[in-house]
């Protein structure tokens, strides 16, 4: 937005795309959701068809991104997943259109009926939430994927990618558009910005847009928050924590501790703060510290804890004393603030006050912990000696996820279909006169509020 | 915050106010649902003793206000709604508490359950949301409703009334306070303000506020959207249609339109356009016109509508010509923006550009129009030959409402419990070794995702 002219230029581009994509939408609840499947199909056969020009678009993509990485200016690990050419991953991209289809339709679902009176009759319907804008990181075949869940949940969707991978998306966003043009899905029901200025003129479309998705970090994620009227589902931060209890079993606390932090530690399901019961400082938690020093993890500790593990070898290359702040960071790398806790209540109140209330694994072997730890902790996902990173949509059989949401409205946790959709109410009259609520509240009738059999749709 | 000093002072006590509401509900989630609801017997109980009490504080309320009312600076209506010692009034505002007692938990609910593999089992169970932060209109009352249902679904709350109700709804608070004292609830699970500084500062406090819900006019819920990053859930405008379709019976007709527009005019279920199928022009419609007349409603007509009443009596006193701005209007009095449409589809584009999504009626005999309605329309309410007036927490039998959403995420249409709560994902391992996610990854386990029974809990 350098130049004054490009804002109110981006502002009006903004205001034509969410009111297409508006058009789209509404025009597309007219159509029958059969179509939805038809029109998957429709996008992985012209997607198929066109695989060269796309690995040509990718090749562009990933040059540019080379010369980046070259000059230190991008990651190598953005660099690979920018890379649809690797054997298998343009197959895989293809083969999830066919499974997002396979899933059932999450729209139509009634969820509530009742007879509010004589031939009067209430049912709560499932039903698309609208247009989503989703801004998402580098990997491209993500335009593929979220285009996918869209249009089996009926929503109609704006896309913006990492700007790596500006080549292949806009390839991928316009096949998928020509495949849209041949099916009863408006082809506007998929579109793609390419720019910042065009996101933040899209969140001042309130009126058209939904609901804003933004997949990636805690900057972004806020500054969206701040600027916007539209309500956003996504995740800040990933400060997941596993707390071992009195009656850990070793095994137990060794393998889900070691998992939770090393397997992935880019991941926001990984562990980033560990707690540790006072009675275990001299038993298991030396153990658990020379298993994680070996595994090149740094430990930043508090004083209990940091004293009982001085004497292990190599203390002095990976283990520091922690401050506070250690405990509000997700370090995403290899990196863990340890704490002594006295009980699995003040487990949950460090927890409570310090994470990002996504994943937190107890170990133990305690029943009533585990009752606690599943009632008081104010996290999405409450494990009980499982690894954290099983926080995920996949995993869960969700069959596939659009994000994961740390906030406490709509969607909780791994997103799937069922996180895009909301529900109307809709109350049929079969009076010969029409219902008003003066025959109840005037004349003779009386509220029955019996409930009806869910599964008779009121169609 | 005309006082510079009073702005950080209000700002240290919303963090205050804001952190014990907090610590009270995570505090409360500790302990047992049953307590729930001796905490409300408690209440009842208290309030009850304390009925002398809280009457005079009303009255000086009441004194106030009427002095205003006698300088016209407030309207008799709401005078009216902040009086509870009209008859009965006080009984039913205890029996709401006793009302919502008896309605089923909300939370603990399992919604989805799979085992993952072997011994790994997920659930999704639900929970309150956390810390509600409400702002309601002047009736006193409120208090009482949105405190029995905030301890019913487990959410601590922050209530800020009207300031015309101030020294009713202060001793209210008191006395639930001092009931809770009683209790294993904590006594900061209700807390009120009185300031509109106070709500500006708690507005900040996102750390631990989880959800604003404000009930009041479109002013305050836009302004209240802009300066916060909580999510906000309610509604703006009341902008509801009906629609005379082709083949509507002249009686549906004729009474859910005018019930629709006359019962109760300043609500927001209340009709505010009308719009008339163009083959009725001359039957139908001007039978409407005359009754709307008769009861003396002002009709805004398109050129069509308009023409072909322009013969009725009294049409010069009551029958204008509209602009595009009456169809964007909540006029909440006796004024109808009136417009003809040649299908269906028409009525529904003409409603999902104009209206605010919350409540619109088509009269009709016609299944496929029906079909189109409640698919095309994207409101919370779509309503078949029954006046909008239904669309009410009470009528459609929820038990009671916290407000009516007209967002699309989280809860749509008339909120009751159901609305105050999310859900959390409990995931527990019954495996010897705990589970990791290269016992599936990298090991020989596989997922199964096999669907779990429902009413069997996780605990």
């Amino acid at each position: 937005m350098s130049d004054p002219s490009s804002s109110s230029s981006s502002s009006n581009a903004a205001e034509s795309i969410a009111k297409a994509a508006r058009e789209a939408f509404e025009q597309s609840q007219l159509v029958d959701v059969s179509e939805r499947d038809l029109a998957l199909k429709a996008i992985r056969e012209v997607l198929e068809g066109k695989k060269d020009e796309v690995l040509k678009a990718n090749k562009e993509d990933m040059e540019a991104a080379e010369t980046l990485l070259s000059q230190g200016k991008l990651s190598k690990s953005l660099v690979s997943r920018l890379d649809l050419s690797k054997p298998g991953k343009f197959e895989a991209m293809l083969q999830g259109i066919t499974d997002v289809a396979s899933l059932p339709v999450p729209t139509g679902q009634v969820t509530f009926a009742k007879e509010l009176g004589p031939g009067l009759d209430l049912h709560r319907v499932t039903c698309p939430v609208g247009v989503l804008l989703v801004i998402f990181e580098a990997r491209p075949e993500v335009v593929v994927n979220i285009a996918a869940l869209a249009i089996k949940s009926g929503n109609a969707a704006i896309l913006k990618g990492g700007k790596e991978s500006l080549k292949t998306s806009t390839i991928l966003s316009s096949l998928i558009a020509e495949a849209l043009n041949k099916t009863s899905i408006p082809s506007t029901f998929i579109q793609s910005v390419s720019t910042r200025s065009e996101i933040s003129s899209l969140l001042a479309q309130d009126r058209y847009i939904d609901l804003v998705m933004p997949r990636g970090g805690n900057e972004l994620v806020k500054n969206i928050q701040n600027n916007t009227r539209i309500p956003v589902m996504g995740h800040a931060d990933g400060i997941c924590a596993v707390y071992v209890d009195e009656s850990a079993v070793e095994e137990k606390a060794l393998r889900v501790v070691v998992e939770s932090k090393i397997d992935y530690m880019a991941a926001c399901n990984s562990a980033e703060t560990l707690l540790i019961h006072e009675s275990l400082l001299n038993t298991l938690w030396p153990k658990l510290a020379s298993e994680l020093i070996s595994n090149n993890v740094c430990l930043r500790c508090d004083q209990s804890t940091l004293s009982s593990i001085k004497d292990l070898p190599e203390t002095s290359k990976y283990v520091t004393a922690s401050t506070e702040d250690d405990y509000y960071t997700e370090f995403l790398g290899p990196t863990l603030a340890v704490k002594v806790v006295s009980s699995v209540n003040e487990a949950i109140k460090h927890i409570n006050l310090h994470s990002s209330h996504h994943t937190d694994s107890i170990i133990t072997e305690n029943e009533n912990s585990m009752l606690n730890w599943c009632k008081g902790l104010d996290s999405a996902n409450c494990f009980i000696n499982s690894s954290t990173r099983f926080a995920d949509g996949q995993r869960y059989g969700l069959g596939t996820e659009v994000g994961i949401s740390t906030g406490k409205t709509h969607a909780r946790g791994p997103v799937g279909l069922d996180g895009l959709v909301i529900y109307k109410y809709m109350l049929r009259s079969k009076n010969d006169k029409g219902s008003t609520i003066s025959d109840y509240e005037k004349g003779g009738n009386k509220y029955t509020h019996r409930d009806l059999v869910k599964s008779d749709p009121p169609f």
